[in-house]
């Protein structure tokens, strides 16, 4: 029998004691041992729920406890859980999380610890839900160097952008909807501003390129100024907008990385990931290209991730997992270098407009959306930031400017 | 140091030397170790060729050889791929296999003998190429009892399909499109028939459900039977037929098993896997639906999976990396009690066929296809097998039958 500890009993910590309950025997089988809940920690009470026998308030509990092997972090924000986490690991236990401001933030050094004291620090539900990426990533694409990480990492803007094309709503009207499904939270802030995407997208690349990748280095943007307008013209193209989160090794080897809408069309692999689903395209020198899909969130998905890193852990209580993530800085590309084609809406008519526009951008089309006027459309040869921030400096009233990867 | 032998220096094993000698300093980093291969195995000479100093005609060279941890088998066949690899075990070195057939007859056994060694037997590249999924399913998916596994894994396959359905060729246009590129073989068969996919789900099977699946036992039916007057009509319906290989645990407990081309519609998650691309969903009864997405044949992605497991053997030169895969035999429902929706084809008019077919199978709707004439096609409400073959003998002309998963 193998003694853990789950450090809260919120959403995903109340779904992990659901999974093993539900799912006890063959994870059992899987694990090689009997998985026990010996502690729950968590501040509230919860009157009537059989995890009562098993609450107390106090980590050092289970920090003393030599019995207890493994500890699941599943608070979120990162202290207590760091200093939790990192106490567990130096006091000899495993520490698996579904955290990912605690791994982006704290990764490099957690698993250095856990390294040294042959244990494991494990964290696959902090990208992707339930998805199998960090997995995949350190021990199955292994044989490669990974050129390309794109993600739709973040399900409540994949959602909103979903209804905002199927349904045609406005951006806030699709926000609410969204709130009223319970896929975004009161403040949407952390989603709908790109951070969530940005800081998972940090671990992704840490682990591909194996070195650390600071989440503020990384250049993020959101949805907020995504309009049903721009959705319109994407249609018009055959086009969708997704929000990207990308790291990409150019041909010099150095890496770019940055969160940010994206036109794609239907001949990429992110195309049809709709709703609240998440994908992850990961593009390798030998493998070409794969793509992980599924449910990016939600408890039991999420549970489902954290339990798999249980199950893993047990399997692997004095022997560490290897997982090359060293703290030296991976310097990005600056963004201001990074190429892309853009989509371009700026105010006035189409008349008075061509001129400065073709001047700046050369013969570009018009493109045409159904029933919008008094606006031009166009779509950019590829540029560096640095350059359409250039010319977009020279043009009156831009309306909107959307990256684009056909 | 550690020494490899590889048995076979064909397609995946010049990819193979290939991909180490690419990305050697990388996957030496993740291997913990520089991995050397020290005798490649093959009858054939290649003047000009490095590997020249390093191939041998005998394989007790290898055998007889202590420094030799790992042997890479890719050679294809049970013969004498299989007596290989259980000598190698027997004789203390782990072994890799890209060799589905090998896997899909004698996996339950050498991961017995690998287990009783302490040794591991790997093969994620006998199933999806380069796609990771034989170590996710037993890695990753660990939380989840496994209810559905639907694979298109066969490429030759789903590219002659893609090309009926881009281009509207007929079958053996298509197929002599597939050869001219090199996609398919001189000898089709065991493609065009889904014995390939037959053999594949085979192996998932026997690890989702941890038990031993006969691929005898499987009801395989390949794509001969469609053609460009199918395609019409699935466009015509907005759907696609893709060779699905399936095996779903229904409520009472019991898995079907079947290869069958299957017609389905966009929110399918396989719907946009085209040309020679593989796709495999997974439905767990936790984690929901995930799908894993890539090139599922070729020289590179093959053997960017046999590597993997290399670099995973490597880490684990003395510890068993545990697969469940009992030899106890999975007892698979009759097919003649499995169900589906059915598109089928009469030929005739619709005037003289309609009163029949009603009879049958109650007031099902006609559907029409640009430009053809003299049939009646239809879709069923939800039929057995069983129930099926008893209609369809009580009409008379009956073009074609396609499984629907609407």
């Amino acid at each position: 029998m193998i003694n853990i500890a789950v450090l809260g009993y919120g959403t995903i910590g109340s779904g992990v004691v659901e999974v093993l309950n539900t799912n006890g025997e063959s994870i059992a089988k899987r694990a090689g041992d009997q998985i026990n809940i010996k502690y729950v920690l968590d501040r509230k009470e919860f009157p009537g729920d059989p995890v009562m026998e098993k609450l107390v308030k106090d980590f050092n509990i289970i920090l003393e406890d030599p019995e207890v092997k493994l500890v699941v972090e599943v608070m979120g924000g990162i202290e207590p859980a760091y200093t939790f986490v990192k106490s567990a690991l130096l006091n000899g236990k495993s520490a698996i999380t579904s955290n990912k401001e605690l791994v982006a933030k704290h990764g490099a050094e957690l698993l250095k610890i856990a390294k040294e004291k042959n244990l494991n620090f494990l964290f696959e539900a902090s990208v992707g839900g339930g998805i199998p990426i960090i997995r995949p990533l350190n021990q199955s694409l292994t044989a490669d160097e990974i050129v390309e990480i794109t993600g739709i990492l973040n399900g409540t803007t994949n959602y909103i952008l979903t209804k905002m094309s199927e349904d045609g709503l406005d951006f806030d009207t699709a926000l609410k909807n969204a709130q009223s499904m319970g896929y975004a939270e009161r403040n949407p802030a952390a989603d709908v501003e790109g951070q969530d995407s940005c800081r998972k997208i940090a671990i992704l690349s840490s682990l591909a390129y194996g070195m650390q990748v600071d989440y503020e280095d990384i250049y993020t943007e959101g949805i907020t100024h995504i309009t049903d307008i721009d959705i319109k013209y994407a249609k018009a193209m055959d086009a969708r907008i997704k929000l990207f989160a990308s790291s990409i090794r150019e041909n010099d080897e150095k890496v770019y990385a940055m969160v940010a809408p994206m036109m794609i069309k239907a001949d990429h692999p992110l195309y049809s990931v709709n709703d609240v689903f998440n994908g992850i395209f990961v593009r390798g020198n030998v493998i070409g290209d794969v793509m992980f899909y599924g449910s990016g969130a939600g408890k039991l998905p999420t549970a489902s991730a954290v339990v798999a890193d249980i199950v893993d852990a047990a399997k692997h209580l004095e022997k560490n997992i290897w997982t090359i993530w060293s703290s030296k800085k991976l310097e990005l590309t600056d963004i201001k270098q990074v190429a892309h084609q853009f989509f371009i809406r700026v105010k006035g008519d189409v008349a008075s407009l061509k001129d400065k526009v073709w001047e700046l951008f050369g013969e570009v089309e018009v493109i045409k959306a159904d029933g919008v006027d008094g606006e031009m459309a166009f779509l950019t040869s590829v540029l560096t930031e640095e350059e359409i921030n250039e010319k977009i400096s020279k043009l009156p009233n831009v309306l909107n400017m959307i990256r684009v990867r056909f």
